[in-house]
C-alpha cells in the first residue's frame, strides 16, 4: 500500500469507529432500515425530490416527554413547521412556540382528554381529529381501506410541497423494532430505494429511519386494539380540504 | 407567455407564499443571514463539505426551554450526538437521554449554580468548564486572543469530523438579529460564501441561518460584562486533549 491509500484506509477505520461510538445510545437497527446519519442514509436524502417536510420539520424535531406522547410530539413538529399561532409559553415571553406542555388545550381535552393519552396513546382517527382542531386540514387513512401504491403515491406528493405534511401510525416490530404502536411524522421520499424516512420522535430509542415503503404499508396494515381493531394508517395534513 | 411559462411563475408565487407562511411566527432576518429553511440556504448546507456536525446535531435539535438556557440547550445536543451516557430520565424509563430537565448535576452546580444560569445565562469560561464536567475535551477560546484567519480553519475542520463540534458564544446585535449575548452550535461551513451554519437553540426566534465568518468573529469579538468584559468567543469539543 502506497501511504496514500493508507491514510484513507486509517481514515476510514477511525471515521466507522466515531460514527458508532456517536450512535451507541439506540438500539440497534434490524436489517433493511438505514439510518439517516448513515453515508447510504444521508445519499438518499440528498438525492431525494420529496423532501420539503425535511427541510421544515426536521427544524422543529423534538423527542417525546413520554412513552405515550409520541403522537402529541409529532403533532408540535407539524404545527409549528406549519406557523400555526402557538399559546402563550411562559417561559419565553414574549415568544410563542407550541411545546409538548402546552399544545393540549380544551379544545383536544373535547377529543381526547390528556388521561387517556398518558394512559394509551392516541389512535390514528383521534390524530385525525387532534390535528384539524388546530384548524389545518387532515385526512384519515386506514391501511386496510387503501392499498400500497395508493398510499406511496398520496405522501410522496405531500412531502414535495412545502405546508404539507404526513404522520404516520405503525406497529413498530412489523419493522423489526422495539416494540408497539406508534406515531411519527414523514419527513422525504427516496424513488431509487422506494423508501419513506420516518423523524422518528422517539429520539431516546432510534434515528431517524428510511423503510422500504412495502414494509411501511404493511406495519401500518395492522389492527390497533385501542381503536376498535381497525387498522393503523397515515394522516395527510395540509393542501386542500 | 405560454402555458409552462405561466405554470411555472404561478408555482414560484405559490411557493414562496407557502414559503413565507411556513416561517412567519419567527423574527425576519436581516440582510446578510441567510436562512437554511431558504433555496440558498439548502444549497449552502447541500454542497458543504463540512457538514458531519450538522448530520449529527440536527437529529438532536432542541429548543431552549428558558430564555437563559441558550447554553444547556446546545450542551443537550453535543451530549446526545455524542453519546455521553445520559442520566436516568423518569419519563422514559428505561431508556435515557439528556434533556434541559436532567443535565444538570451535582458537579455542574459547583461549577456554576443553576440559579445563576436562571439569572444570566452562561459565559464562554464556564461553558467550556461545563462541558468538561461530562468528560469531554473542550477548548476555549476567547475571539479577541485569536483572529479571523484561526476560528474559520479550527472550526472548518472540526465540523467536518464525527464527533467533534463547535459551540460559538457571540452577541446576536452585532449579526443584526435581537438582541443580547447567546449560545448556539455550529453545524457546518460553506467555503463558496465563506459561511458558518447556525443551529439557533431559540427555535421560536429564529430558524437556523448561515453568517458569513468575518461577521460571526466580529459578533464573538464582543465584550462580556458578565464575564470580566473579556470577549465572547468558541469552544471547541471532542477530539484530542
Amino acid at each position: 500500500m502506497r501511504g496514500t491509500a493508507w491514510r484513507q484506509a486509517l481514515w476510514a477505520v477511525l471515521l466507522s469507529l466515531l460514527a458508532a461510538a456517536a450512535s451507541a445510545k439506540t438500539l440497534p437497527l434490524p436489517d433493511g432500515l438505514v439510518a439517516l446519519n448513515s453515508p447510504q442514509g444521508e445519499q438518499a436524502l440528498v438525492r431525494s425530490p420529496a423532501k420539503a417536510a425535511y427541510w421544515e420539520l426536521s427544524l422543529q424535531f423534538v423527542t417525546q416527554k413520554t412513552q405515550s406522547f409520541c403522537g402529541v410530539a409529532s403533532m408540535v413538529m407539524v404545527l409549528n413547521a406549519a406557523g400555526v399561532p402557538a399559546p402563550p409559553t411562559p417561559e419565553l415571553e414574549p415568544y410563542r412556540v407550541f411545546t409538548q406542555d402546552n399544545i393540549l388545550n380544551e379544545k383536544t381535552e373535547a377529543i381526547l382528554p390528556q388521561s387517556t393519552i398518558a394512559r394509551q396513546g392516541i389512535t390514528l382517527d383521534q390524530l385525525g381529529g387532534l390535528v384539524q382542531s388546530f384548524g389545518l386540514t387532515a385526512s384519515v387513512h386506514h391501511a386496510a381501506d387503501g392499498s400500497l401504491a395508493a398510499f406511496r403515491d398520496a405522501a410522496r406528493e405531500q412531502l414535495a410541497v412545502p405546508g404539507r405534511y404526513v404522520l404516520v401510525n405503525y406497529l413498530r416490530r412489523a419493522i423489526g423494532q422495539e416494540r408497539g404502536g406508534h406515531i411519527s411524522p414523514l419527513a422525504a421520499y427516496d424513488a431509487d430505494s422506494d423508501s419513506f424516512l420516518i423523524l422518528d420522535v422517539a429520539r431516546y430509542k432510534y434515528p431517524p429511519v428510511w423503510v422500504k415503503a412495502a414494509a411501511l404499508f404493511d406495519a401500518m396494515n395492522t389492527p390497533d386494539s385501542d381503536n376498535g381493531n381497525r387498522s393503523r394508517g397515515y394522516v395527510l395534513i395540509g393542501g386542500g380540504p
